[in-house]
């Protein structure tokens, strides 16, 4: 299996997140009053990486994140629009679905990164419809294959053309050994509610299926002859729009493009900043690790006896006690690469605006939005370009008050489309934040502003760490923690539980406690009291702990924290959305390792070259 | 990483389920009264395996098969116990988990159906509860590591003891860059609701909790001093026991060793027959396959263009067409290895018992338990024994309407503890069915019985198929299908849907005219108008369909077919049952193939070695 990331085209060292409709590459997007077409039509040459084309609509991660761009934009830049018209700009191919050729040659993270993100931009998709009243119809006028179909799929209404050929499909299974990467399987049977042994028929089928069992499967809404289908778009697209409620004399305000300074040890945006640097310190600091971790809070009894259990049930011989972990850091190769990400987030300079006009006015640079924004840009970079990144330390500056009344100003405006989209937006970046597979820990400090909307990023977090008091000659305000309505149900998680519900699901007067907290100046003591950090430490332990923890963390296997933080991080209900995460993955990661897909016998490998893949027939 | 199968232990040469406990190595059942004690005191050389010791109590499958046996005695031959001790024969140690010298040198598939089996398992310790009001009380006496602490995870009350060292722990992830095995993670957040950021500390802290933040943090139940835990015990047995409405009078049945006799090619149990058979033909037969293809039910038309599409979009060059796919068969290495097993269960030879008493009178010779027994052995005996089995298929012969009278007389004694028991026992194996990494058909045929509770394994496979009419030549019957009462409920499937709910999840009256048809005697149409069986052929298509199908099954990916089924067996909503088999199980099996734990610089490799490992420190 490739393991090395391939290069990227045009000479660009990062993915970059970020796209200007004005050089769209593969889509085409134009409004006209209520209804906009989004058409595809992607550019054979214009590959993110090299050494492949992009035949027929077939898509990588570049032509995704045009896509993605594409939909904020309507949401944020054209109020006005009620229906999106999602159509192919080929003859007689709607969409291939994710290029293989790509995916032959992926390392296996971009593969899980890839399919991470383009499930982020269908989930939008469905968010668009489902939070904005903005409407999918997906107009299917010749083959949609693979991740093609997944693409409809995130539509609200299917429609595909019936002309004897035009089929859709998901051909992954017989055709490539892999799972549809992009929420087909849990589409087809959890949003489609396709008849469990038909999926298991269409999933198989490699050729897939069309015309009037293509409707009777519930894979479309409906097959229209070609001679008829404008007229059929039209008038589906005046229903759709009949039932938006988009503000139809709302002027947009324009996404401009984030300003960013990239050094060596990070990048500075307007409101936040990512600061790079190694997980481990020198060797001297690791030799104190044993010592330090005892002083632990509550651990601090020396828990030796399952430790002595394992240990000497392996022989008496433990190969990695704490120490010996820490050694590993200077090792070459080893976790001795391991880095931290701490992201910055700083709190407004100013007061809200005076009026939702005024909002509206401020565009792109109101305070909330340009730091939703720029945040989201840091995690997407991380997560694409910063693999060694172990853990993401969200740290926050400024006035907590301020926080609130921005928090406060985007409620009193709820009704708003642009407070109504903002909200949206954060919705979307904190999900997005619940799966990265970083450890994500927040250390909430003197002179910090979680409050509110920041304070997510607190709950969002695998661990949280709060300061008592202030430091030592510093004159820093001390730590705070507040809460506000927008904790209790506006950003909720994919599991469809606000994160404080699915942090205190043993009891609901716990819940219920920080409700009637909402609005207090919470000192680190109250905090933790009301469950909402994980640790209060004063300034003596607090260097130490941090850094011990964080050393450690860095140490641990990086996929056994992946799969680790997967899980704890979503208790309770799963939804369509968790389950597209979880379920199925999970199983495309396991499948993105087996040699019957990407071995050198294996089917994405040999895909088109003639030779037969070679499998290993054991089931596991 | 090795994939080579140890050599079992005392020569034999399949993994046998099967367990007698008058040979238990491992662990003491001693009934006293309502009170049960399960002792774990596990025989250090008592393995399942050549080349490691169980050392302080840490197991390997076959301690688990054991305790699997143990737990079903008692809800069939011990219906007055009401609570279950499950206790520790070991000073200072409950239980140190899994074998970690097992697990190292375990192949991939190994240690997935471990997993597997054990989950299975623990929920049955928890369904004993639910269905049963057979509770279990741990008391943890020592160390609680990893599965040791999942064990315990699965009581329904968790005492520990309170000396000062005693603790529980998940040190899987530091100590073995593996995930816990057995549901811990769900279960520490999903039942017993730990607080997520207090979950992500307690599984990154290797020598575990114990004392009062054991309590508080709600990992275990209570704490004890060693001075006042018997007191403790049997205080809390008393309480639990009061709660349950197990028949204090009532006499058991005896679970008589399983009649089994094994040749080259299967099994034949008194009411089983597995057959295993290559799924290939010779390669005349492959030749037919593409042309058999396009006779395929409503597939009929060359479905081309996306094949096309994708073709193309590879260069034009189609690797594996179905033809070039159906020459595998007989290249060595490849699918030519792949086998069907065919399991067919045979109907009752008599009416059912005049009376409960009369059924407790047959006892294990009672045709649903002798019937449900055998299967759940052909089950596991193929899913640890035969992982070149592609496909299970089921066939069922004999009189469906006594069938439905079985199901009838249980459904009137469904208050008498043994149709209760019995009941439960059907749903369990129905759900190993579920959970069965094996391409499932039901193939109902003339002469076949799926009525009632049989019709259940036409449900749970992926796909189904029944022949219209009889037979040129043959006088069997024609093939019909029945409902009962049974098929609405009693059976649920770890996802809480019986398997008609979770088939009709698009439309509830689809469900309703499945009810309404209860009791009639459905030919092949009125099965496939219902929604019952996915495709009714007549006597012309249907060798050819099937063989063609089956083929084109046994070719495909053995990987990415687990992955597939595991998505689309589970539409609809998730429990914690169905979280622990899809995520936590997916991550962990991914996980399990990582070299960062199963490489030769792996954590489980290296584990006691003195060694440390190396990991790989990028995130995925």
């Amino acid at each position: 299996m490739a393991d090395a990331e391939r290069k990227l085209n045009n000479g660009k060292s990062r993915i970059d997140f970020q796209a200007d409709p004005s050089k769209y590459r593969h889509w085409k997007l134009t409004v006209g009053g209520d209804v906009a077409t989004l058409l595809m039509d992607v550019d054979e040459k214009g590959t993110l990486f090299e050494g492949y084309e992009l035949k027929l609509n077939s898509y990588d991660l570049g032509v995704d994140i045009e896509l993605a761009d594409a939909i904020e934009r309507l949401r944020f830049e054209h109020p006005q629009v009620k229906v999106i018209l999602l159509r192919s700009g080929k003859p007689r191919v709607f969409c291939a679905g994710a290029n293989i050729r790509m995916l032959a040659g992926a390392s296996h993270a971009h593969k899980v990164n890839f399919c991470k993100f383009t499930n982020e931009t269908r989930n939008g998709i469905e968010d668009a419809s489902e939070a904005s009243g903005l409407f999918t119809i997906c107009v299917i006028n010749g083959t949609a294959a693979g991740g093609g179909y997944e693409l409809a799929l995130a539509a609200d209404h299917i429609m595909l053309i019936d002309d004897g050929s035009s089929t859709v499909s998901l051909p992954e299974l017989p055709l490539l050994a892999v799972l549809p990467g992009t929420g087909g399987l849990t589409r087809v049977t959890d949003k489609r509610k396709v008849r469990r042994d038909r999926a298991d028929v269409f999933c198989t089928t490699e050729e897939g299926i069309k015309g009037k069992r293509a409707v009777d499967w519930r894979l479309v809404d409906e097959v229209v002859p070609a001679s008829k289908l404008e007229e059929a778009v039209a008038k589906r697209a005046r229903e759709f729009a009949a039932k938006s409620q988009r503000p139809a004399a709302a002027k947009g305000i324009a996404l401009k493009p984030l300003t960013r300074e990239r050094s060596a040890d990070g990048v500075e945006y307007g409101t936040v900043s990512v600061e790079l640097r190694a997980a481990a310190l020198a060797s001297e600091a690791s030799g104190q690790r044993g010592q330090s971790q005892v002083r632990a809070p509550d651990t601090r009894e020396d828990g030796s006896s399952a430790r002595a259990a394992l240990a000497s049930e392996a022989s008496g011989q433990r190969g990695h006690s704490k120490s010996a972990r820490a050694g590993h850091s200077p090792e070459p190769g080893s976790s001795a690469r391991a880095r931290l990400a701490t992201i910055t987030l700083r709190g407004p300079q100013a007061p809200p605006p005076a009026s939702a006009e005024a909002m509206v006015e401020q565009g792109a640079e109101f305070w909330p939005l340009k730091l939703a924004r720029e945040l989201d840009d840091a995690i997407l970079d991380i997560r694409a370009n910063e693999f060694d990144v172990a853990a993401i330390v969200f740290k926050s500056s400024g006035d907590p008050a301020q926080v609130l009344a921005y928090d406060q100003f985007l409620e009193a405006n709820k009704e708003h489309w642009l407070a109504r989209e903002i909200r949206g937006f954060w919705k979307r970046v904190l999900k997005r934040v619940d799966l990265t597979s970083r450890s994500l820990v927040a250390l909430v400090e003197p002179g910090s502003c979680f409050a509110g909307t920041l304070a997510e990023l607190v709950f969002a977090s695998d661990r949280s760490y709060m300061l008592i008091g202030k430091r030592d000659g510093d004159n820093k305000p001390p730590a705070t923690l507040a809460l506000a309505t927008v904790n209790f149900g506006a950003y909720p998680m994919s599991n469809g539980l606000s994160r404080l519900a699915s942090r205190f699901l043993a009891d609901p007067t716990d819940l219920d406690r920080a409700k009637a907290a909402a609005g207090e100046t919470l000192d680190a003591e109250a905090a933790e009291r009301l469950g909402l950090v994980t640790f209060a430490l004063d300034d003596i332990d607090w260097e130490d702990e941090i850094r011990v923890f964080l050393e450690e963390r860095a140490s641990f296997s990086a996929d056994g924290l992946t799969g680790l933080e997967a899980n704890l991080r979503f208790g309770g209900p799963e939804t369509m959305e968790s389950k597209i995460f979880a379920r199925l993955t999970a199983w495309q990661n396991w499948i993105f390792q087996r040699p019957n897909a990407v071995g050198e016998e294996g089917a994405l490998k040999r895909y088109g070259t003639g030779q037969k893949p070679a499998f290993d027939t054991r089931r596991v």
